[in-house]
């Protein structure tokens, strides 16, 4: 490597590209192949690697978009295409803006009408448990805010402007999960404390294996928190009152700060089965925990029925935490503004329009669609994937991904290691050589040895799953063959 | 300090709060007063303290928020208030989003008409020097551009991630500046290592100051880059091509990567001053330089022009960079995608309406109105602050910001001390209560000791300036009354 940057920050070479850039990447390729007219066996591609609902076809919600138009281009707030709520929201969020134009920098944390009905929708999903807008803060993605409080904890080697020698902080993280968090935490030179999920128990997390990832971990870094999902990412899994409040005492006994991500809170597809938040649970279990345990919530605009991943709204709600320590926290949101448009995603979250308003039934209809199509969905897939040969499949609760397991030929395992490949890996690339359908391999979200995973976005139009199936079907049919 | 998390990460706690805040906050808490009726001895704020045009009355151009309205709600894709190139703009631009809409996540590194249109742009603005899509990388904002590409270069101390014991890395960063990267390097774990502009040269970048402060610098640090504002801020100084080019020479000669901030390159006020890019004066030297000095530039659409502050839109043209190298920015960059609608509004930045095109004729009156009543702000400013006792001022020949000197009375000066505070703090806290005037001390961006300065924003609407100045004579006279 030549050039005066000859030596890349360590924090940043730790970091590994995404590896479903493999998949992804050749994906992409094929896409360009098929555009100058290369023959393939296919004609398209159906590209379900990410959690990515309006790229699969599902439509925008109408008052999301807009209330967004009308605050772009108040030209429109006289227009009778809207409807007058979509209009009165866009003036009373236009009215909070500085110069009343969305092309101004926002107060931090953000427009306060959008921080405040965030703090109302918590307030009514936790049945009363009061949350505060000052403990809000808005973020372009959740991802990002979760990047800002990992900053707070996560120590590198020898600390980073100071505190040589001190020990990296760790973060128990579970495995499966989805890369993004982890990016981030190795970013930091944190250290990424890996916890196995119980497949076989429909991926619970599991207190004993928490205990037994902690002490492992001791001798490599100092474990300051631990990273939950849930729903769960790629696990689909939706943890009970019961699970989360034992992780919530682990999380008090050994002195951890509790990061929840709950952007699938919305993403609930099994009967008698209930989001519960881990604020929620905290406030119900009283003192000691409820006064101690600090927790930082995440929740976005990109999943459940609004998403809109391309407009990267987020947020997270802390509790709990020291107020010098809250100064800092600000002092790190407050090095950029949160783009406008997600703030007004984020609103249209927070407070959807109510029975009585103009824009209600539309939006109701709007969002039962989605629920059905995705109920559909998971059904169908759970259906098909049983009727496969070396699939096992544990029930989708919640989340956006299905997360069947493979249980590959010896014979393909062999042909893949030869080629220096994780076995899922191989099975994917196939998959999209010979059919087009793009997915990702277990491998890149992390899975016990010797298992073996493929993830698909379930929040997609039901032909495009439909034709995901069909694609997955033949080659899984012709795979196993050719290799057993 | 209670609480799980004990430590902060020393990464953060070396982050000062903006210390504007100062002033900013107790903006803020007067604005609160005034909204519950205390009395003061003026009704409302002024509140220029920020580059923010929109909220200082700017309005915002009429085609960038037409074809961001069309795209967000593409029922208006038919809507014949909205004229046919702006329709035809947003569907161009949702053919290359994934299912046709901005809810879905886009490629790496943008929507790829957007990546060919700001290439584009910047092969017009230099002259024909070519520029790629491949090297152009877009981010909500060009601070998180910036802040990317530090991460990249900067190792903190004994290095986040590994490389114990390795020197800290230093950006040398000029004096003034705005607070914002160096907030993002001191956040990282660098050095920032300051070099002073020349106030009596009209802030000129003076080699030998460089080469001052890189000696100083070097048993602190390792030196890896130096960061230029051009236009400057606070400063308002314009390179000469001249300046450019020792500036490349100097960094040639050291090993320093460039970071050219170009976020004002549209924001010229003097005649016979032109913009010029550092990749086009590097191009333009010809080998060895133009062939290997790396350079990073970066521009926004939060100024110029379109003052989109809110919409958090930026990109970085890098040059000369290893291809080894480049991998890893593009997994940086992959962390997270940039906003779509601060995609759309970098299209129309880098192309705007043309001439025949029926927007063209009312985005070239926005744009002439805009360039005239800033050109003519900077006018009265500079009539104004010459005839005030004790003020002098260099002239502004670019950029967003007046940046006048105060020569306080020695009075003023141990009056601010006994109170802890910066003489220049001391003087705009004093305005904002008499007055409700809000700007910046320039204490907040550095400045040789024994100099005091203010700073305030001139992207404004003719009538805020006329209050602001009237706010400032009324008190400045008083003030040194008071003081002398």
């Amino acid at each position: 490597m030549c050039g005066v940057l000859r030596e890349i920050s360590p924090r940043v070479r730790s970091i590994k590209p995404l590896q479903s850039s493999v998949v992804a990447l050749r994906a992409g390729q094929i896409e360009e192949e098929l555009t100058q007219g290369v023959k393939k066996s296919f004609r398209q591609l159906i590209n379900l690697i990410w959690g990515d609902p309006q790229s699969a076809g599902i439509k925008p919600l109408t008052f999301v978009r807009q209330v967004l138009s009308a605050c772009l281009y108040p030209q429109l707030l006289d227009n009778d295409r809207l409807p007058a709520d979509a209009r009165q929201r866009a003036k009373a969020l236009l009215s909070e803006c500085q110069g009343g134009s969305l092309g101004s920098y926002t107060d931090l944390p953000g427009i306060p009408q959008v921080v405040r009905e965030i703090s109302d929708f918590i307030t009514r999903r936790d049945g009363g448990v009061p949350s505060y807008p000052e403990n809000i803060l808005l973020a372009p993605g959740s991802q990002w805010a979760l990047q800002n409080i990992l900053n707070l904890l996560v120590h590198g080697g020898g600390g980073a402007g100071g505190g040589d020698g001190a020990v990296r902080s760790g973060v128990l993280t579970p495995v499966p999960t989805h890369v993004t968090s982890i990016m981030s935490l190795m970013g930091l030179g944190g250290v990424s404390v890996p916890y196995y999920l119980s497949e076989e128990q429909g991926w619970k997390v599991e207190v004993e294996e928490l205990n037994r990832a902690l002490e492992a971990a001791k001798p490599m870094c100092n474990p300051v928190a631990i990273y939950i999902i849930n729903p769960g990412n790629p696990s689909g899994h939706v943890q009970s009152r019961k699970s989360i409040q034992d992780v919530i005492r682990f999380a008090s006994e050994k002195r951890l700060f509790l990061l929840a991500d709950e952007v699938y809170q919305d993403c609930i597809y099994k009967e008698n089965i209930e989001f519960v938040s881990y604020k929620r649970v905290l406030a119900e279990m009283g003192p000691p925990f409820s006064n101690t345990v600090e927790l930082a919530s995440f929740h976005s605009t990109s999943k459940g029925f609004l998403g809109e991943c391309g407009l990267r709204g987020g947020y997270v709600e802390l509790v709990n935490m020291d107020p010098a320590v809250m100064k800092h926290v600000f002092t790190i949101f407050s090095k950029d503004n949160t783009p406008t448009p997600s703030q007004i995603a984020l609103s249209v979250m927070a407070n959807p329009p109510q029975p009585g308003d103009p824009s209600y039934s539309l939006y109701a209809v709007e969002t039962q669609q989605i629920r059905t199509t995705v109920t559909g969905n998971v059904r169908r897939v759970h259906e098909v994937l049983s009727s496969l040969p070396g699939v096992s499949s544990q029930p989708v609760e919640g989340g956006a991904f299905a997360f069947p397991r493979l249980n590959l030929p010896s014979k393909a395992i062999r042909t893949a290691k030869e080629l220096k490949m994780e076995p899922d890996t191989f099975y994917c690339l196939r998959l999209l050589e010979n059919t087009g359908a793009c997915i990702a391999p277990g491998s890149e979200y992390g899975q016990k040895d010797g298992t073996y995973h493929i993830r698909f976005c379930i929040t997609a139009k039901r032909d495009k799953i439909e034709d995901l199936l069909t694609r997955l079907v033949a080659f899984h049919t012709q795979f196993m063959d050719e290799f057993s």
